[in-house]
C-alpha cells in the first residue's frame, strides 16, 4: 500500500511538471511565438497531453487508489485524504472517456472554432449549426460515459465546478434572477451616470505603468510572476514560483487593461498562494473555477471598483495622465466605472447584469443537454430568453447566440462558474469585512496587503485540499447563498443611482 | 522490418517534439522567466531529458536499428540510410552511458559551474580544482565506455563534431598554427589601426533598430523567428518554423550586439533552412558544431566584417546615430571593426588570433584526457602554452585557465569546433565566391539574399543527412583544409595593415 501510494506521488509530480511545461507552451503561443510556429506548437501540446493522459489512467494509479480506499476507512482520517480524493476524481473522469471519443471531440472542436468564428463574422448561425450539433452530441455521449446521479448536466458541470450539482445551481440562479430583476429595473428608471471620460485618449505606456503600480500594491511578486500582453487576457501557472498574467491595452478605453489586470492578478494571487506542503501536487490548484473566479471578481469589482480604493488611487491615476481627468471629480469617476449599461454582450456587461447573462446560458445548456431544446431551435430560444431575462432581444445572432466562443470549444457546463464566482466572491467579501472591520480605512491608507493576506490564509493556502463547498462553510460559516451578492449589489448601486 | 522502422520514426518524432519543448523551457529561462522560477525549471528540464533518454535507448530503437543493418546491405542504397546512421550514433552513445554515471556527471557539473564562477571571481584555481578533477575523471570514464579507435579524445570530440578524429584535428591545427604565427607577427609589427570610435555612446534603441534591419536584409523571417535579449547570446530551435536568437546590448560598445546578432542569425538561417522532407526528424539538425559555427562565422566575419558589406551599410548605420560617426570615414570604420588586438581572453579575440586560443585548449585537453597532464599542473601548463602560442602570459588565472565556463560544464572536446567553424567557413566562402563571381557587387547593392540562397541550397537543406566531411567535399570539391582560412586572412589583413 505504501509503495503504491509512493508511486502515485511520483506520477503526480510528473503530471504536474508536464502540465507546467504545457502551460509554458500555451503562454508562449499567446504572447511571443512567431506566427508560423503555431502548427508544430499544436503538435507539441497534443503530445504532452497524451503523456499526461497516459500517466493519469495508468494501472499504477488505479492500484494506488484501490489500496487507498481499502486501507483508509472513510478516508477522512488519512492525511492523504484530499490528495487521494482529487486523484480519484481525475482518474475516474479520464478513464471513462475512450481515447477515440476524446480525439473525435478534439477534431470537432478544432473545426468548430473555425466555423464559429466564420459564423459570428457573418452573423449566420447556419454556418456553425452542424458543428455545434456534432459537439453537443459528443458532449452528451461523454456525460453518459462519465455518469451522473440526477441530471446529465451534472457530469459536465463537474468538470469545471467539482462536486457542484445542477439542482444546486438551479436553486442559486433562481434566487439570483428573482432578486436581480427588481434591482435592474430600478436602475433603469433612475437618473443615468456619465462615463464618456473613460474613452478619452490614454497613452498605453502610462496605462501599463499605472497597472504595474497597482499590481505591486496588491502584492503581485515580480520575482514569481510576469505581466505581458496578449489578445485575450489570461492567467497561467508555469511553476510553483512562476505565475504569469496578461492584459491588453486600448488607448481609447482606460477600463479595459486596468480592470483586466486587477482581475487576472486576483487569479494569480490564488495560484501563488498554495501552502508549501501541497506545492507541486494535484492539490496546488484552484479547487473550482467558481472559487477561482471569486478571487478575480472580488478584486476587480468589490475592491477595485470600490469607493475606498479610488479615494486612494484616483489622484495617483490622474498623475499618470496629466490634465486628462482634471474635469472629472472622484465621485463622477467612481460612478462612471460602475455604470450599469444592460449590454446584450456578456463580456461588456456590468457587475449588476452580468450574472443574468449566465443564467440565460445555463437554462439553454441544460435543455440542450437533455434534448428538450435542439440546436436548430437554439437561436429562437436565445432570443426569447433574452427578452425574458435581459429585457431585450439582439438584432443579430452575432450579438446573441453566436457571441461566445465556449460552445465551439466543447465547454458546455463552464458558464455557471462565472456567476458562481460572483456569489462566492460576495460571500467571502462579507466575511472579509467581518474579520477586518477597519478594511475601508486600510484601503484608504493604500494598504491592500491586508486583503491579500486574509485571502491567502483563508482561501489560497488550501488549494484543492478543500472542496468549494467546504471552503465556503469554513470561511464564511454558511453554505453558498446568493443573498450576499444581492445585498452587496443593492447597497452599492442604491447609493450610486440614488435609488 | 517495416514496422520496426515505422516505430523508430514515431519515436524520432516524439523525441523531436520533446527537444523543442525543452528548447522553449531553456529559451524562456534565459529571456523572460521570473527569477524564482529557476528551481522548478531545472526539474522540468531534467524530467523532459529523462523522457528523451528513455525513448532513445528503448528496445524498439535497438530492434529498428538491427533490422535496418540486416536488411540494407551497405546502407548506402537505403533511402533511410542517413536517418538510420544518425539514430545509430545517437543510440550507441546513449546506451553506453549508464544512468548512474550521467547523474554523477550532472551533479559534478552542477556544482562545478558554481565552483568555477567562484574561482574565476577570486582568480583562485584551487577552488575549482577538485571539481575539475572529478569532472575530468567522469569524462574520461565516459570516453572509455563510449569507445574509440585511436585516442580517448576521439570519443569526446565526436559528441560535438561527429565522425571527426583527434588525428585530423591535430593535422589541421598544426598547419593552422604554423601559418598564423608569421601573420600575427607581421601585424604586430605594422602600424596599428584605431577603433576608439566603437566605444562612444550608442543608444540601445537605435542599436536594436539597426540590428533588426540587418536581420531582415539577411533574410531572417520574422514570421518564423524572434530576436530577444539575454545575458549570453544564443540561437535555439523551438520548432521547424520557430527559431529564436538573442543578443545583448552595451551602450558603450557598438560591436557587441551588432556582430553578435549577425553571428546568431547565421546559426538561425541554418536551423531554418532544412529541407521539407527532413523537417521534424533527427536529420533536421546541424550536422556538426563546426559546420554550425561556419555559418555564424562566415556571416559575422567574412560577410559582416567585409568592405563590400560596410560600403553599403555604413551610411545606414550612421543614419541611426546622427552625427556620432561624422568624423570617421568608411575605411577607418572598416579597419576599426577588424582591429587585431591579441587579447588574452578568447571571447574578446579578433578573427586572426581567435583560432590560436582554440589550438591552446585542444592541446591541453588532449593531454588531460590521456593523463599526460594533471589538473594540478594545468595552470602552469596554460601559462607555458600561452607564452608559446599567443606570445604572452596572463597575469592572473581569471584571464587564463579560468576564463571559460566549458570545462565546468563537462564540455571537454567542444572547443575545437569553434576553430573548425573558421576553417569550414573560409572553405565555403571560397566556394561561394567561385559560384557567384559578382558577389561583391551584389552585396554592394544591398542584396544579401544571394548569399542566403546559396547557403540554403548548398549547406542548410541537407541538415544532418550529410556528414561534415561529405558536405565539405560536395560543396567545395576538396576535403577540409586550413589553407583557405589562412589565405583569406592573409589577403584581408595584408590590406588592412598594409603588410
Amino acid at each position: 500500500m505504501g509503495d503504491a501510494r509512493e508511486l502515485l506521488k511520483k506520477i503526480d509530480r510528473e503530471v504536474c511538471l508536464l502540465r507546467h511545461a504545457q502551460a509554458l507552451l500555451g503562454w508562449d503561443q499567446e504572447t511571443y511565438m512567431p506566427p508560423r510556429g503555431v502548427e508544430e506548437r499544436a503538435e507539441q501540446l497534443a503530445f504532452l497531453q497524451g503523456l499526461i493522459h497516459e500517466r493519469t489512467v495508468s494501472p499504477a494509479v488505479a492500484r494506488a487508489l484501490e489500496t487507498a480506499d481499502a486501507g483508509s476507512g472513510t478516508g477522512t482520517e488519512d492525511p492523504d485524504g484530499p490528495f487521494l480524493r482529487a486523484w480519484k476524481r481525475r482518474y475516474d473522469r479520464a478513464v471513462k472517456l475512450p481515447a477515440e471519443l476524446v480525439v473525435r471531440l478534439a477534431r470537432a472542436t478544432g473545426l468548430g472554432q473555425a466555423r464559429w468564428a466564420e459564423a459570428k463574422k457573418s452573423s449566420d448561425f447556419s454556418i456553425f449549426r452542424p458543428s455545434l450539433e456534432e459537439i453537443l452530441g459528443l458532449t452528451v455521449e461523454s456525460a453518459g460515459l462519465i455518469g451522473y446521479r440526477e441530471h446529465p448536466y451534472d457530469a459536465l458541470l463537474d468538470e469545471y465546478e467539482p462536486w457542484m450539482t445542477t439542482a444546486e445551481v438551479d436553486r442559486l440562479f433562481t434566487d439570483l434572477r428573482d432578486s436581480l430583476g427588481p434591482l435592474v429595473r430600478s436602475i433603469a428608471g433612475a437618473r443615468q451616470v456619465r462615463d464618456d471620460f473613460l474613452y478619452r485618449s490614454y497613452p498605453v505606456d502610462a496605462q501599463e505603468a499605472f497597472g504595474r503600480r497597482v499590481l505591486a500594491a496588491m502584492g503581485f511578486p515580480s520575482e514569481r510572476g510576469r505581466l505581458d500582453v496578449s489578445m485575450h487576457p489570461f492567467t497561467t501557472t508555469l511553476g510553483s514560483d512562476d505565475v504569469r498574467i496578461t492584459t491588453r491595452y486600448n488607448e481609447r478605453n482606460i477600463k479595459s487593461a486596468l480592470f483586466g489586470t486587477i482581475h487576472e492578478c486576483g487569479h494569480a494571487l490564488y495560484e501563488l498562494g498554495f501552502s508549501e506542503k501541497i506545492r507541486g501536487t494535484i492539490l496546488a490548484d484552484g479547487t473550482s473555477l467558481g472559487i477561482h473566479e471569486s478571487q478575480s471578481r472580488m478584486w476587480e469589482n468589490m475592491i477595485g471598483r470600490g469607493m475606498a480604493f479610488w479615494t486612494r488611487w484616483y489622484p495617483v491615476l490622474k498623475s499618470y495622465f496629466p490634465g486628462l481627468l482634471d474635469d472629472v471629480p472622484l465621485d463622477i469617476f467612481y460612478r462612471g466605472i460602475n455604470k450599469v449599461e444592460g449590454s446584450l454582450v456578456r463580456v461588456e456587461a456590468d457587475e449588476v447584469t452580468y450574472s443574468l447573462h449566465i443564467v440565460l446560458r445555463f437554462l439553454l445548456e441544460k435543455d440542450l443537454v437533455t434534448g428538450a431544446l435542439t440546436v436548430k431551435d437554439l437561436p429562437e430560444a436565445w432570443r426569447a430568453m433574452s427578452k425574458d431575462i435581459l429585457g431585450k432581444v439582439p438584432e443579430k445572432d452575432a450579438d446573441g447566440v453566436l457571441q461566445d466562443i465556449h460552445w465551439s470549444m466543447g465547454a458546455i457546463g463552464y458558464f455557471p462558474t462565472y456567476a458562481l464566482g460572483n456569489l462566492y466572491g460576495a460571500q467571502f467579501h462579507a466575511a472579509l469585512l467581518r474579520d477586518i472591520p477597519d478594511l475601508e480605512d486600510r484601503i484608504l491608507a493604500g494598504d491592500l496587503a491586508g486583503v491579500s493576506e486574509w485571502l491567502g490564509r483563508k482561501i489560497h493556502s488550501a488549494g484543492a485540499s478543500r472542496t468549494a463547498a467546504e471552503l465556503a462553510l469554513e470561511v464564511t460559516g454558511s453554505p453558498l447563498d446568493s443573498s450576499w451578492f444581492v445585498r452587496y449589489l443593492a447597497d452599492k448601486y442604491s447609493e450610486i443611482y440614488e435609488l
